[in-house]
C-alpha cells in the first residue's frame, strides 16, 4: 500500500532467513482483512506498507535453531509471531509475547513467500496437506476466526448466556459462530445487511437487530428484560461501535472488544457508570489455533464461508475495493 | 454546595418518609469523600448540590413496607441505594440496582438526618451500637473501604499476585489494605507524599514508587521483570492516572478502576494494544458491607486511619478546603 487507498501487487526480492529462529514459507493462499481497510482509509499512517497478516503455507526453508517444523511441512500461524515460551505466552497472551511482533506493515503475507520469525513458537503444523475445500476455513482461522473466538472468550460467553455482537464483518460473524459453539442460548447479531444477516443466522444468531447506536441499545434491552446482554462483542473499531457495545452490556456483564480502534477517544465517565468488564485487544490466536484447526479438519465448523470473493494475488487492489464498497465480506487471494 | 468551591452548612427541613420503602436515619457521624472534590473543582455541574453519600446512624422512622430494620437500630449503608433483590443486585452489582440511585447530589448525607430509599435493601443492621473508636472505621466502610475493596476484586488481586495502586487518597490507601487482606505478595503504592507513603506501608505496601506517568510505569516494570503488575488499581479519575494504570498492567493482567473520571477521554488504541482486562465503576459496596463490618467489629482492620481530620458538621467548608489543599486525606464530620 503506497498511500491510503493505493494498493499494488509488486515484484520484490524473495525473503531470506535473517535470524536462526526464522522460517520461510511458500503461501498456499492468503487474504485481505477488514483491519487492512484502516490504513486504506487513512486511519493509520501509510508509507509503502507491506500488507497482509493471514497465511497458510508450506515450509520452504528453516533457520538453524528451528526444531518443530521442517521443509515441506504444511503450516499455519497467526497475525503475530511469538516464542510461545515466555511468561506472557504461557499466560495465554501470545500476541503480546516479549519476543513478538506483528506481520502487518513489517512482513506482508499478501505474498508468495513470507519470512516467519520465531518459527517454533509461531507456526502450527497442520495434520496433513489441506484439501482445497479446507483452505478458506484454515485461512479464516489465521485471524478472523481466532479473533472472533477470543472476543467471545473475553466477553465470557457460555451456556445459558445472552450474547450481542456489534459488527457484521468477518470477525463479528465468526464471533457469532464462536458464541454458538460455546453454548450461548441467545445470540443477537447487530447487522443491517441482508446477506450478512443470513450468514449470521447460519452461524447461530437467534435474533437480528438492524438498529444502531441508542436505538440499537434500546432493542437489545427489550430482548433482555431491560437489563442488557450478559456478553457483548465489539468487532468494528469506532467510537460508535464501542459505545454501542458498552450500552448493550448489563451491569456486571462482560464486553469483549477486538475492533482495531485507531484514533478513537472513549468517554471515561460512560465506561465508569456502565460498571462492566471490558477485555480485548490483539487476539492471542496462536493459543487457539490447534483447537480451531482440529475443528476445521473434523468438519465441525466452516468459518471460510466469510470469504465470499476469490481473486488472484495480482488483483489484490480490486479485492480491497470490493471490501471497501461492501461488495465482499472478505477476499481470498490465490497464488 | 452552591457553586464549585462554595460549600455551606445550612438549615433545611427535616426529611420525611416519601415512599413506604423509605427509612429516616439520624446520623452518628458523616464524612467528606475525595469524589466530593470533583464538583468542588467544577468537573461536575453544580447548582445547589446536596453533598455527602457516606453515613452511619440510627433508624429514626420507617415506612410501612420496611421489614428488616426498626426504629432504634444502628445501621450503615453505601453511597447507592438498592433493593438487593433484583437480578442485577443478585448478580452482585447493587450500585446499578434497577430500583437504585445515588445519594450524591440528590440526598446529601452530610446532614443530621437523611432519608434512605429502599431501606430493606440499602441498610445493613450493625451487630451493636458502635463504640466511638469504631465510628471512623465504619464510616470508611460506607464508601472508601468498600470502593478500594471492589477495586482490588476487579483487579483480581489474590495470593502470589503483584499489585500496583495508582492513587494515594483514601480509596487508594484502602485498596492497599484490601490487597494485603486478599493475600497479594507484592504491593506497590504509587505515592509522592511521605505521610501517605507511611500509611500505605502500615496497610501493607511492600514498595513505594514516587514517579508518575511514563517514569512511574517504567519503575513498576523494573519491579516486575519488565512485564508489569498482574493487578493494578486506579483510584484517582484522570486521564493520566487511568493510562498510568493501563501502562502498569501486564498483558492479560487485570486493572480495576474506581476513580470517578468526569470529562476524561481515553485513547481507544492504547486500551486495545494493552490487551488487559478492565473492570470498574461505582463499587457495589452493599455487597461487601456485611463482611467489612464483621472485620471491623472483630478488630481485624482499621480503615478509619484514613480519616485524619475531624471537624463539626458546621465547619464542613473548612473540611473541603483541608482536603483540597491536601492538609487532610479525609475529613470526619461530627454531629
Amino acid at each position: 500500500m503506497h498511500t491510503p487507498g493505493d494498493v499494488e501487487t509488486i515484484e520484490r526480492d524473495d525473503p531470506t532467513i535473517v535470524e536462526p529462529t526464522d522460517a520461510i514459507i511458500r503461501l498456499t493462499a492468503t487474504c485481505i482483512c477488514g483491519s487492512d481497510l484502516h490504513p486504506y482509509h487513512g486511519r493509520e499512517d501509510v508509507d509503502e506498507l507491506l500488507m497482509g497478516h493471514e497465511y497458510l503455507g508450506v515450509v520452504e526453508a528453516v533457520g538453524d535453531a528451528v526444531e518443530s517444523v521442517a521443509v515441506g511441512d504444511p503450516v499455519i500461524g497467526s497475525f503475530a509471531w511469538s516464542d510461545n515460551t515466555c511468561e506472557i505466552c504461557r499466560s495465554g497472551y501470545q500476541s503480546k509475547c516479549v519476543h513478538g511482533g506483528f506481520f502487518h506493515g513489517s512482513i506482508g503475507t499478501q505474498a508468495e513467500l513470507a519470512r516467519i520469525p520465531q518459527a517454533d513458537g509461531t507456526l502450527v503444523k497442520l495434520p496433513e496437506v489441506p484439501t482445497a475445500d479446507l483452505v478458506p476455513h484454515l485461512l479464516a482461522a489465521s485471524d478472523v476466526l481466532g479473533t472472533g473466538w477470543f472476543a467471545a472468550e473475553a466477553a465470557q460467553v457460555g451456556p445459558g448466556k445472552t450474547v450481542a455482537v456489534v459488527g457484521d464483518g468477518a470477525v463479528g460473524l465468526l464471533a457469532v459462530l464462536a458464541a454458538k459453539r460455546m453454548g450461548a442460548e441467545t445470540i443477537i447479531a447487530m447487522s443491517k445487511y441482508p446477506d450478512r444477516q443470513a450468514l449470521a443466522r447460519q452461524f447461530g444468531a437467534t435474533h437480528i437487530v438492524e438498529e444502531r447506536g441508542e436505538e440499537g441499545i434500546a432493542r437489545v434491552k427489550e430482548l433482555t428484560d431491560g437489563l442488557g446482554a450478559h456478553s457483548v462483542i465489539e468487532a468494528v473499531g469506532t467510537e460508535e461501535s464501542f459505545m454501542q457495545a458498552v450500552g448493550c452490556t448489563r451491569p456486571g456483564g462482560h464486553m469483549g472488544f477486538v475492533g482495531v480502534n485507531n484514533g478513537v477517544l472513549l468517554p471515561g465517565i460512560e465506561l465508569f457508570f456502565a460498571d462492566i468488564h471490558i477485555h480485548g485487544g490483539p487476539a492471542p490466536v496462536r493459543r487457539q489455533l490447534p483447537q480451531l484447526v482440529d475443528m476445521i479438519y473434523a468438519g465441525e465448523i466452516e468459518p471460510g464461508r466469510v470469504l465470499d470473493l476469490t481473486l488472484p494475488l495480482e488483483q489484490a487492489a480490486e479485492g480491497y475495493r470490493a471490501m471497501d464498497e461492501r461488495r465482499a465480506i472478505k477476499v481470498l487471494l490465490t497464488l
